[in-house]
């Protein structure tokens, strides 16, 4: 299963700290990219910064038509938005039985046709929140948590402790 | 089950949006209260006015003293690190069992006595993340979905949909 997340509506000002934060959601919590509609290097720079010493082929990727981006996809395209499906009644077992799965964020204001050129609009719960929070939350439940052990093959890595922080050279 | 945040290491110009969003996630996936360690009483406006139209009683606390918060707390206390034992290792069934749990969330500098100060210190991966995304995935698997059917009782609900946005006044 691959997965690709689509950030719509990331704004250069206002947005750099919640889109870095998707994209490290992303890559700790098992997708292959993520894809922005507005082409901020200091995110890239950021996270490939990330990539380098903790490991993983992480990929961020910009475009110039999120729309065309979501059209021509292969795969499983799901929404993810406050006013769609609880994610509690959707089958997950069936999404992950797709080989290729794009996952759309949105920030406040997203297009109205998204949610047409969506398969699935699903909602992980439908309070406001954080895009980040959907996002985690439907990572972790599509892989059942094996995206959290996986191995990264990074230059360090941490060593679990009960109390205390412990970090290991490769 | 009561569960109460705490927000660690808030800097007021840095941190407006990643702190409301921690508050966000905490109340729409079933915490009773976070509380800052730092008095920033826009978060508290906009997080306020967020429970007074979509419902609940999620409370938004501010403390002088974070240490003697988390001393005085009776009950279990988990503080969220990457260097802490992976929640896939955890026995949650234990931790549900508890009345009262304070959930610790840090950001990049967590003085080293939390982790002394904590019963548990748990890792949603031993990866760079969000702390957003730390706290939803853990409060996710605390309550096991249920914190995402929760009715808000507020004067404006979500009807979910297959498509599209319906949202009803009660």
């Amino acid at each position: 299963m691959n997965v690709a997340v689509l950030r719509l509506g990331h704004r250069f000002e206002r947005d750099k700290r919640i889109s870095t934060h998707l994209a490290l959601v992303s890559r700790a919590l098992g997708a292959e990219k993520i894809v922005f509609d507005a082409k901020d290097l200091r995110i890239k720079k950021s996270v490939d910064a990330i990539s380098d010493s903790w490991g993983g082929k992480f990929k961020i990727k910009f475009t110039d038509s999120w729309r065309n981006c979501i059209r021509d996809f292969k795969g499983v395209k799901v929404h993810l938005t406050m006013y769609g499906i609880n994610i509690n009644d959707i089958d997950i077992a069936k999404l992950k039985a797709r080989e290729n799965i794009m996952v759309i964020v949105g920030g406040k204001k997203v297009p109205s046709d998204v949610y047409e050129l969506s398969d699935y609009n699903i909602a992980v719960g439908s309070q406001p929140h954080s895009e980040v929070a959907a996002l985690s939350v439907f990572l972790d439940r599509l892989f059942e948590g094996d995206e959290l052990e996986k191995d990264f093959e990074g230059r360090q890595r941490i060593v679990p402790q009960e109390s205390g922080k412990k970090v290991e050279k490769v």
